[in-house]
């Protein structure tokens, strides 16, 4: 079907092997991977070529020789209960030494002591450093005492964790510098165009990825080998100089505490302090300033610059509002799922390409084999695709690729047939884009979060990783269906309102999250702001906790709007209404009711229609407020296809508007309509026959994972 | 087998099944009961004679003709979200109209109106009373208003549910006066002159109870026809007069929002404030002073003065430590439970009666024929009595007996048979008793709570009205094994540290509850008294959420303690350790681990003993601290023998002892020794069938519910 949009891992001594399938999938472009060299062969082979830099970890040589510019990080000791006047702290007992260095010989001004049990911290004057311990005096007995402190990092963590997990025995442990010291960026900006000079066949400088991993701390026992991991917090750039620049830019002080949040740290999923968003910003600037300055050197040397957006992706921010002062040509993101897919997408610069799964390793994330005998890795490929194909229907991907090593692929040829058919849908369906956007029911959602923008189409890693995220799996549902999707931060809209053009609000996640908002709904601008909205016409819809705050009449700060609010003990002799079970739209055209969660639901106010329940608490509800509507769901698993169907209900119910959009009658079916192409694209997201029903265009029986393209009824 | 300790209803129209039946039961005394009457010839059968009086309903025609000494409350009107600058609220919205009236003429300065959206109190010059509806003035759009009000009560709650549940048609709807009035007061010990006097027969008068129900508000809507109930709570006790005395006696003043609360009312299950306490205190001296009045009247008459503890019950409180100031002869408790016997044989007074279930009515109380064709009551009474006597082995209770309408037991011998056994019994087991105490364990448990010893054995109502209480289900373990029990107060531990005579602490139930204890564990001082407890050699025990406050480092304020805690969401990135399960002796015996309960238990340090798990997380887990021991619990089920015994070995393990007295391999058989009378008393508390195996005694096969007397080996 034609070829382009697909980039393939090259692996010399498989020449003959790499060009066969280059030719197979329609690959115009080659990489290298951890692990992989490109030989002369392949360089030569008319392809474009991509090579991966992680430029902080590059040089171990200079590194090594310049530890004063390593990385650094604030740690929480773990806590120590006092028995008498005096405690003593180890503050690295517990973290791994592989990975951390006590650093006592710069920034100890920046050390905090806790008293936990009271909250207060401890005076300077009353504990002090001796050798690598922390004494502190004045100790009350039964009160617990944490030292917050700076550490070294002395192993680059994606190095340590390949180091650890292929058992790399005495390979080189790489260190990562922190280009805020002058030098270390002077050095990085030299090692770039050297490196460019040394590699005339390369035409795109993949960065692996600028400067300061996701945080991830390791432990020293066994049964804790990492202490945290999160993939958006900016633990990672702290550093005395940082600190000390951050309150020269800002007259501002930025404590320890800020970042270690009695041993939260600054956890995506919990809602960032305002001086956090302000260090954020400050790590921003630096990273665009010298990234800015990196790109430049690629563009010299007449190669393209692309970014991948994992690793030591921090800083880089491609929904800042600020992305494009990098001067990337590309970002490329490693996907799982459909909003994965869309996050890309959405990214303001030119080449939005996507590293598919299975990676081409022997064993998967989990460790199961891939590339083994009697694996069908084929089945893999299908898993995924036609999970992120969901997200690629609804917004242009303009190419794929895959990972890894190569020759692992040549025993499968079922697995060679299943990339090249979706090499070629990936093709098929970037044209439908470039021909024309496909066709979305009038209604705009509003996902309104502590983040907002900066945090489209995320929650913080992926799907797998936050399983029981029911805010993910609400993106993950959105992510295949035909509406306009915005992200807006909470405080905005109790600054601003809801924009005009927003048609339903969606608030979903746990109770105190950065996805629910937490403390944010004690706001009483943001709950009139929403009332106003909703009682004016506007649609919400509340999944698990929304607006939630233990606080004023209940817990779901607007059980009025809902209809809905969750008992969290203390109304537990306040009797709750009863209900019968009502017809619903909501569980039209194959939606499927949440399994519940969490205790405690009851209703609020007469009137509200109930669709489902799971003994005595309401699951799945609507209610009129105003001229608005309000739909609660109690869960959501984007994994079943109805309950995604669910969630478009929700949406069309709380919009106040009947679909208007061909859809199958079987929820597993995805229709994409692209009218400047006059193509219907029908696309099974299951891994089982469909026998679905649409209109106009009558039965249609779809293979496992089909995607059908049909000219316009 | 003998006679005596049992009371028999009595009714008229079947004299000779009367005295038959108290022959076969070897009834000493003969009530009567709601709807039932004693004729002469069953009063002058040689029996005692009680007589129920319930003084605050007794005389409707004086309640009528001094409408303003009619028991009052205060309400919260439902929340109304205000739509322009003015909101108009009718207080009575949504409450039965049956029960309750606006009162405006007394007491509105009372009354107070709030901004529940900012928890703001709105100034008396914005709002006022237009005829029966509250207009406010200067309202926000999109925020939720409230008012607290006064209002009247004008049907005695326990007569409102006889009468609807009986469907009483024209039957007169009986009021409650409040005594607090003087003239009712007088009223009341007048009527109670005569009714002594016209009532010779009568040996005990049976006070059901004094002068205040516990709360129970009823709404109009047929999805709610109860807004709150709440068998603890002094909601009732309020009106204008007792508002101002309060300020009289004590300077301080007390609002509605002390007793209203958002609309949580001030129920037992909620920790409760300072204030109310002092107001508790205030309405106890009241009731008291009136009470031993009244008890006075009647002992001057030569009968003797019981008190049932239910129903009417608020300000008696038999472990107020002041309860021997009304002069009562007896307590008579309504029973279902063993925790419940523990608590009426604990109170100080002579003679200790429970009154057992079934109740002779048709129905029970969930509308279950019990007394029909094919009923098998004899199943009932035997479900019961095998749960209750496991606290009566423990501690005496000198009486008991039944109520309801005793021809309704004609049809059924088994039953009859059934209860002359089941008195045979009690009378064995209180002649036990009277010869000497049972052996204990040398352990002595001290339950934590916000009430303490207030709450001794109880958890507010019965287990079945509150069935997933984990405090209750601790009780009702322990109301039957061999321990010293006692009850302390938060803030007493706080203050004074655990008293030397304790051995284990046991802390218990929901966060936020009064029975975990919500805030109280913020203060230091408690944190500190209960380590130091336990890091000198005490013991812990932990179930559900103890000492749980989302604060500081986590939930469980003493996590490093019990070497467990509760992710609330925030530490979602934060890794848990890893664990294998061990072999514990707290499952030892037929103990059995509880099904799982929440979310995001986790260990929070090495060298925790983890018994039982589900999934990730640890559920039955022991733990050292200094020289003591910590259990935690995830759960706890009493109505599984299994887990009954895991509370007996999380007691035992806590306090470092092994078992000493003689115990069932099977948990579904309690022992009980009774050393000054050189017996065991074993007792099959199931349904079952058990083959038991116990030290020194070899094998035994017990039929279901039997109690086996024997010689101590």
């Amino acid at each position: 079907m034609g070829s382009g949009g697909f980039t393939i891992p090259g692996e010399s001594g498989h020449e003959a092997y790499t060009l066969a399938m280059a030719e197979k999938w329609g690959a115009d472009v080659v990489r290298d991977s951890d692990g992989t060299k490109l030989s002369p062969e392949i360089l030569d082979a008319g392809l474009g070529v991509y090579s991966t830099v992680c430029l902080i970890r590059e040089d171990n040589a200079w590194a090594r020789a310049h530890q004063d510019t390593l990385q650094q990080n604030f740690l929480m000791s773990e806590p120590v209960t006092a028995a008498g006047a005096e405690v003593v702290i180890d503050p690295l007992a517990t973290y791994s030494l592989d990975q951390f260095r006590l650093n006592t010989s710069d920034g100890v001004e920046f050390w905090q002591v806790f008293d936990r049990t009271t909250g207060e911290e401890i005076s300077r004057d009353a504990w002090k450093l001796d050798g690598d311990r922390v004494v502190i005096t004045g100790t009350l007995p039964g009160h617990r005492y944490t030292v917050n402190f700076l550490a070294t990092r002395l192993w680059e963590e994606i190095s340590m964790y390949n180091h650890v997990t292929n058992d790399w025995g005495d390979k080189e442990r790489l260190m990562s510098v922190d280009p805020r010291h002058p030098a270390a960026a002077e050095h990085l900006v030299e090692w770039l165009e050297a490196w460019c000079v040394a590699n005339p066949a390369t035409t795109v400088v993949r960065f692996t990825s600028l400067f300061y991993n996701f945080a991830w701390f390791w432990g020293s026992e066994a049964d804790r080998p990492h202490h945290y991991a999160d993939w958006g917090s900016y633990d990672f750039t702290v550093s005395p100089l940082a600190l000390r620049q951050f309150t020269e830019a800002t007259g501002e002080t930025i404590t320890s505490e800020d970042f270690v949040n009695a041993g939260r740290y600054t956890s995506t999923h919990n809602p960032p302090s305002a001086i956090y968003e302000r260090w954020m910003a400050f790590v921003g600037e630096f990273v665009r300033e010298l990234g800015a300055r990196l790109v430049d050197v690629v563009h010299r040397h007449g190669k393209a610059a692309y970014v991948f957006y994992d690793d030591s992706w921090v800083g880089i921010e491609p929904y800042s509002g600020s992305f494009e002062e990098f001067g990337f040509d590309g970002i490329i993101k490693s996907v799982f799922s459909a909003y994965e897919a869309r996050l890309c997408a959405g990214v303001p610069t030119q080449t939005h390409e996507l590293r598919l799964h299975p990676y081409l390793f022997p064993v998967d994330l989990e460790g199961k084999p891939t590339f083994a005998p009697g694996c069908r890795p084929e089945d893999d490929l299908q898993f995924y695709w036609t999970r992120v194909r969901r997200g690629m229907l609804r917004a242009r991907i303009d190419r794929i690729g895959l990972g890894g090593y190569l020759s692992l692929t040549e025993p499968f040829p079922a697995f060679q047939d299943a990339v090249a058919d979706m090499a070629d849908q990936h093709r098929a369906i970037r044209d439908l884009h470039l021909a024309g956007e496909p066709a979305v029911e009038p209604v705009t959602v509003g996902v309104i979060t502590s983040w907002g923008a900066l945090r489209t189409w995320t929650a913080s890693g992926h799907l797998h990783e936050n399983p029981d995220l029911v805010f993910n799996h609400a993106l993950e549902s959105l992510a295949g269906q035909p509406y306009r999707v915005e992200f807006l931060r909470l405080d905005d809209v109790a600054a601003n309102g809801v924009p005009a053009r927003v048609d339903v609000l969606l608030n979903a996640g746990p109770a105190g999250t950065a996805w629910s908002g937490g403390d944010a709904w004690l706001d009483p601008a943001l709950q009139v702001a929403v009332r106003t909205f909703v009682a004016a016409g506007g649609g919400f819809i509340g999944i698990q906790d929304p607006t939630a705050v233990h606080h004023g009449l209940g817990v779901f700060q607007l059980s009025d709007v809902l209809g809905v609010d969750r008992d969290p003990g203390d109304l537990a002799r306040v009797m709750k209404r009863s209900f019968a079970l009502s017809d619903s739209a909501l569980l039209a055209d194959g939606a499927e009711a949440p399994a519940p969660r969490g205790t405690g639901l009851f209703l609020t106010r007469a009137g509200v229609e109930v669709a489902a329940a799971h003994g005595d608490a309401p699951t799945v509800t609507v209610a009129g407020f105003g001229d608005g509507t309000a739909v609660y769901l109690a869960n959501l698993d984007s994994n079943s296809a109805g309950q995604r169907r669910l969630l478009a209900n929700a949406v069309q119910v709380a919009a106040g508007r009947a679909v208007t959009l061909p859809r199958a009658d079987d929820p597993r079916v995805d229709v994409t309509v692209f009218p400047a192409s006059s193509t219907i694209a029908v696309a099974n997201a299951s891994g089982d026959a469909v026998m679905a029903s649409l209109p106009g265009l009558g039965e249609l029986s779809l293979e496992p994972g089909e995607l059908r393209l049909l000219p316009q009824a």
